[in-house]
C-alpha cells in the first residue's frame, strides 16, 4: 500500500546520531558519537538490591498502573533536589515524570506549538530537540550565541520582530553539542527578555550535576518572576539512561496541561522504574555516586583537551567544557565534517558531524565529540586518528 | 504568566477514567472503573528472579541506552507469537516496541494525521484512543456498530463520501468499552473496504489472549493483502501494565516512519524492562500464566453477568463478553449515567459513564463495567449497589 503519511513526516529525518550508533555497536569502534554515559559506573548491584526490596515491600503495586503524574516520593525528592541545587521553589505538584527528558521536549511541542509557531534556540542546539519540536510544524530561529550563551541584543531584536515566538529553548549548563556554559549575566538577561515578551523558556538541564570545576551558577528558573521558565531534568546522566525517567517542572497551570497530553501519549511512566529510583535515592548516597561519575569524566575531559591541543592541526578550534559530556570542534571552513567522518569510520572511529545541530542548516565544518563513554587510552587513540585525518585534509 | 497554549489544548480534557481512578485509590471503594488487571496474578517472585538474572547476565547493558526499535529477542518473540495466534507473517523488523500500546496510538496520530483528517471508529470506542488522535486535530466519524462489529454497508457509505478518511480504528476482540467481539464475516468485509478505499486500519488487540470461551477468530491482518492493517499489542493485560511495554506491527515502510517519530518522542523504551520480559518469556510458561488469568476473569465475568441478570431492573440491557475486561450497560434513555455515578460514589462504588466513549458525544445513558480488578464477592456487592440506585432512579 502507498501510505499517505501526515505532512509533518516529510520534515523528519532519522537522527544522524542514532544511525551512527548502530555502527558503533561494534566493539572495535572508538565512539565519540553518542551521548552515552560510562556504563561501568552504573550501580548494577545496587539496582539488583532495590528491585528485590521494592518488589518485597510494594509487591504487585510496583507492577500495576499508577497515576500519570508519577510516583509521589520521587517527585518530592526531585522538587527538594532542584530547590537546593537550582534555587527553585518547587513542590511535588510542580513535577511531572516523563519518559526521559526527551519526552518532556515532545510534550512541550504538543502543549505549546501550533503550525508556524517559532522556537528560538541556541546556534547550534540539541539535535533531538529539533526533531521533537519540528514534528509540530514549528519554525526555528537560531539566536546568535557565543561562549557565554545567547547574545542578549540579538535575542531582543529577534523577539521584537518575531510575532509568533512561543518557546525559547536553551541548555545553559555544558550545552549539547558545544559543552558551553552560560554566564550569570546572560542567564538573567534571557529571563528578563522572556518575561518582557511573554515567551516560554524551556531550560533543559541534563548535565548540570556533572560539573568538573568552578561554582554552580543559579538556574534560569531562579530569575523567573512570572512562571515563564519550565525546567527539564533527567536521571539518564546521573543514574541510568535505560530507565527512561526524566521530568518537567514548572507552574501548576502549565504542568496540568502536560499531564493531559501525557495521558494521551502513554498514560504514565514505568511504575517499578519510578519506585526503584526512589528506593535507590533513599538507600544510597547519590551525591557520592555522582562524585564518582564527575571524577571519571573530568579525567576524560582532561585527556581529551590535552590530546586535541597536542594533535589537532592549526586552524582547528575546540571548546574546553567545564562539565557534561561534550566538546565542539570547528574545522577550517572548507572542510566538511561528513567527509572526515567517512574516512574515520573506515578507521573505526566515530563522531557526529555538527551540521545537523543547526535546525536551519549550515556549518558543515563542525563536529561534536562525546568524551564520557570511552576509557582514556581509547580517547587518545581515537583523537589521534581524527587528528591524522584532519592533517591530511587540511 | 498567561500561557498561550497550542490550539489543540482547547480540545483536550482530562481522561474521565484517570480522574475517577484517583477516587478509587481508597481501599473501601469497589471499582468497576479502570481497566486494571488483577494485581494478585502478577508474577512478582518470577520478576524478582528475572531482574536478578538479567542484571547478572547483561550487567550495565541492561541499564544503558539501546535502539529505538527495541530489544531484538523480544521483537522476535512477538512476531512469532502473532504469527501463531493471529495468522500474520511478521518478522522482528516489522515490530516497534512502544511505551504501552497507548503510545502506538499516539505515534499513529503523528505518523498519519494532518489537521482535518478523519478517523473512523466503532461507536462507542476506546476513550484514550480518542484523546491520542484528537491531539492531532482530526475529526471522528463513528461508524454504526452492532454486536458483530461495524456495519459494512454503513462503513462503505461513509468511506464513499469521506474524502479525508485516514485511519479506521477498531478493537475486534472483546472491545473496550463494550466487550463485543467482531464476527468473521465483518472482519473480512472491513479489510476489503479498507483495501478498496486505501485507508489504514489500526487493529488494536490488547485483550485477544483473554478469551473465556469459543474459538479465536482470525485477525483483521490475516485478510490484509495490501499492508493496510497495522496491529497493536501489549504486555499490559497478559503480564504487567506497570512495565509499559507494547508494540506496533506492520509493513516495514510504515514501521520505519513510526521509528522516526518515536526517536523524537522518547528515544526508546526502558531497556531493562524489555530484557526482563524477554527473559521471563524464555524461563517461564506464559501460556500457563495467561490460562490462570483467564480462569479468574472467566469466573468474575460469570458472577458479573449472573448478578446483573438477577439484580438489574427491567429496561437495563448489557453485553455478555466472551473475553477481555469489560461489559457495557445501557440504561433507559432518560437516565444519565453520570447521575448514577454521583450517587454510587457516595456509596463507595465506581464505574465509568459511557458518554465519553463517543467521540462526538451522546448516549449518556450508558456505562462501562470492568470486571477484572475486583474479587467475586465485591463484584456482587458493587453490582447490587448499582442495581439499587438504578431501581430508585427508574
Amino acid at each position: 500500500m502507498d501510505f499517505k503519511f501526515a505532512k509533518r513526516m516529510s520534515q523528519l529525518r532519522a537522527s544522524e546520531i542514532r544511525e551512527i550508533l548502530k555502527v558503533t555497536e561494534r566493539l572495535e569502534v572508538i565512539s565519540f558519537a553518542g551521548g552515552l554515559p560510562a556504563p561501568e559506573l552504573f550501580p548494577v548491584e545496587e539496582i539488583k538490591e532495590v528491585n528485590r526490596i521494592v518488589l518485597s515491600e510494594e509487591g504487585s503495586k510496583a507492577l500495576q498502573y499508577t497515576t500519570t503524574e508519577g510516583y509521589t516520593p520521587l517527585r518530592e525528592w526531585i522538587a527538594k533536589r532542584m530547590n537546593s541545587k537550582l534555587r527553585t521553589q518547587f513542590a511535588a505538584d510542580n513535577i511531572l515524570l516523563t519518559h526521559g527528558s526527551q519526552q518532556a521536549l515532545d510534550l512541550s511541542g504538543k502543549v505549546f506549538l501550533d503550525e508556524g509557531d517559532v522556537v528560538l534556540c541556541e546556534s547550534p542546539t540539541y539535535l533531538a530537540a529539533i526533531s521533537a519540536f519540528r514534528a509540530y510544524g514549528c519554525e526555528f530561529v537560531e539566536v546568535p550565541t557565543d561562549d557565554d550563551g545567547m547574545i542578549p541584543s540579538e535575542l531582543e531584536k529577534i523577539l521584537e520582530k518575531t510575532e509568533r515566538a512561543k518557546i525559547i529553548y536553551v541548555i545553559p549548563e555544558f550545552q549539547n553539542p558545544t559543552g558551553r556554559t552560560w554566564s550569570l549575566e546572560r542567564r538573567e538577561q534571557l529571563v528578563k527578555a522572556a518575561m518582557k515578551y511573554e515567551v516560554v523558556v524551556i531550560e533543559d538541564n541534563p548535565y548540570g550535576e556533572l560539573r568538573f570545576e568552578g561554582e554552580t551558577l543559579p538556574s534560569l528558573k531562579s530569575f523567573d518572576k512570572t512562571g515563564c521558565v519550565l525546567c527539564l531534568g533527567t536521571f539518564s546522566k546521573t543514574f541510568c539512561p535505560g530507565y527512561r525517567i526524566g521530568w518537567i517542572a514548572g507552574e501548576k497551570g502549565a504542568i496540568e496541561k502536560y499531564v493531559l497530553v501525557k495521558q494521551g501519549a502513554d498514560l504514565q511512566c514505568n511504575t517499578i522504574a519510578q519506585m526503584e529510583i526512589a528506593k535507590y535515592l533513599e538507600l544510597y548516597d547519590i551525591d557520592k555516586h555522582i562524585e564518582k561519575i564527575r571524577e571519571v569524566y573530568r579525567k576524560r575531559r582532561d585527556i581529551m583537551v590535552k590530546t586535541m591541543e597536542e594533535e589537532f592541526p592549526e586552524g582547528v578550534t575546540f571548546t574546553r567544557p567545564k562539565g557534561g559530556l561534550f566538546a565542539w570542534v570547528e574545522l577550517p571552513a572548507h572542510i566538511n565534517a561528513r567527509d572526515v567522518l567517512e574516512i574515520c569510520l573506515k578507521k573505526n572511529v566515530a563522531f557526529v558531524p555538527g551540521g545537523s545541530f543547526f535546525p536551519n542548516g549550515g556549518k558543515e565544518n563542525t563536529l561534536r565529540i562525546n568524551f564520557s563513554n570511552m576509557p582514556e587510552d581509547r580517547i587518545v587513540e581515537g583523537l589521534k586518528c581524527i587528528a591524522g585525518v584532519l592533517r591530511e585534509l587540511i
